[in-house]
């Protein structure tokens, strides 16, 4: 489900800059995978499982040519978006949170100097990257560096249930951190949380 | 020859976008050894084989100082341009095609999950990789995103040529693949080929 | 000195490009951390060391907070900046030089190809690599590629004192080249030096 949420956010963003068909493909397949691919990177998973596991690649590429479809005909329209927006917004929260967990774990298995820094790190570049590179190809500044609560709640919820690995377990700690996260991006969704945003003197 | 295609063309955009030598040669070099560079940091051979390799540096750094030479002498206008364009999309359309082949050998050699999805991404990776990573230094959206059959050639031919590399073997495939890259960069280029767009809807 | 120097150029980037915290944290850690990040995935040293150095990551969070408190404060303004610019410039370029020197300390580790290329490449790349993920995160163009003598420095500094390494031993190459990038840096800051730019041909 995150992936495929994934995809779409990848496709919507290459349809609206205007790219083709290959573009399309490429933007939903590196919004899907490209999180879980610089985590593998960085973690000296290589070749990355990623790119070895041909399910997400079919999954991504099927949703980019239905997105590319619904577009053409017609069917994604303003009123339409808004009537199926939280259904993506909740796939897309589920996608946040499995790629927070998934990439929790790979940073666990390693054994490197400090033991919180590298899972919550691992964590919110799993979840986060994907889109990143998303925004850095279509030309966008990466949403998520200055708009709505999306890679805190990964923060959050990667650095609180690491904190409490000890004590909780390892199933313990993929469920507070879903919890956490799940609840985090839809209490700001719900109520329109931002983070501050530092200005820029007016006098300078 | 590839590499000289691939330098020229990232110091003509460097130049256009106004950088200074150091930035002519960093995106010169980039472009050229850049695919290459990625292919071999996601199949875990590092320090990648390209960083070690002083031949393909000096080729690249004289291109980068030739093209920015031409230009400053002001022997490159409108119609110079024209004039050796063919020439310039031999020399880029053959380096698309060997940039492929060594891609796809470094996917070959190894051995994880689906037989065909490593050598078939590597290679298109090799072979785009860098003109990608270019056109983001330089602030543009990625050019093989959006015009012409250019990664779709190199696609095409590592697909095919990977479905049928247990009938043909190592040599038939990768001659296969050069074939079937020319054939279709040059059909796309001589009839103005180009992928379909999905439009945005316009009552958006 | 230089990690703190090159966390406030991310975060005021950041401020100045209006993202949010997440973002001006984000960004003040990629520019301290980036360089040595992209060297180490290269040199096959992975998890990176800077990505499990917990010092790095705190020293760059208190600088992202001091400098968005310091803005938002008001406290930055035109005249300001004038006076603190050179404080700024020193930490900077003590930066660029102990980064460099870091980079090919790297490099001479590996035993692959041309003893020269290697080094000086990864001193470089982990100099300016920061900087360059900070602009390509904030939509700008990489400023090393266009103005002033900036990665000139590192490479200068990284080429000689790579040539002498032999002669002049370890400690002596890394002396040499921070002489040579602080010199070199501050006779371009001072005497307002850059490099040469190709012009497009007018005519065109």
């Amino acid at each position: 489900m995150g992936t495929i949420a994934f995809a779409v956010s990848g496709a919507m963003v290459a349809i609206e800059k205007r790219m083709d068909v290959f573009g399309v493909i490429v933007l939903a397949l590196l919004t899907a995978v490209g999180g879980g691919m610089v985590r593998d990177v960085l973690a000296g998973i290589t070749p990355p499982v990623t790119l070895c596991n041909i399910t997400d690649f079919v999954l991504a590429m099927l949703t980019a040519a239905l997105v590319s479809w619904l577009y053409s005909a017609g069917w994604v329209s303003h009123r339409g978006k808004r009537h199926i927006i939280w259904l993506y917004n909740i796939c897309d929260t589920i996608g946040l949170a499995s790629f927070t967990i998934t990439g929790m774990l790979t940073g666990l298995s390693h054994e490197n100097g400090n033991p919180y820094l590298l899972p919550v790190l691992l964590g919110v570049i799993t979840a986060v990257g994907g889109g990143i590179l998303r925004d850095i190809m279509a030309q966008r500044m990466p949403v998520v560096l200055y708009k709505d609560i999306y890679a805190t709640a990964s923060l959050v919820g990667a650095l609180i249930s690491c904190l409490l690995y000890p004590y909780i377990g390892l199933p313990g700690m993929a469920w507070l951190c879903f919890v956490i996260v799940v609840g985090l991006r839809f209490s700001a969704l719900y109520y329109g949380w931002h983070l501050f945003h530092p200005r820029p003197n007016r006098f300078r």
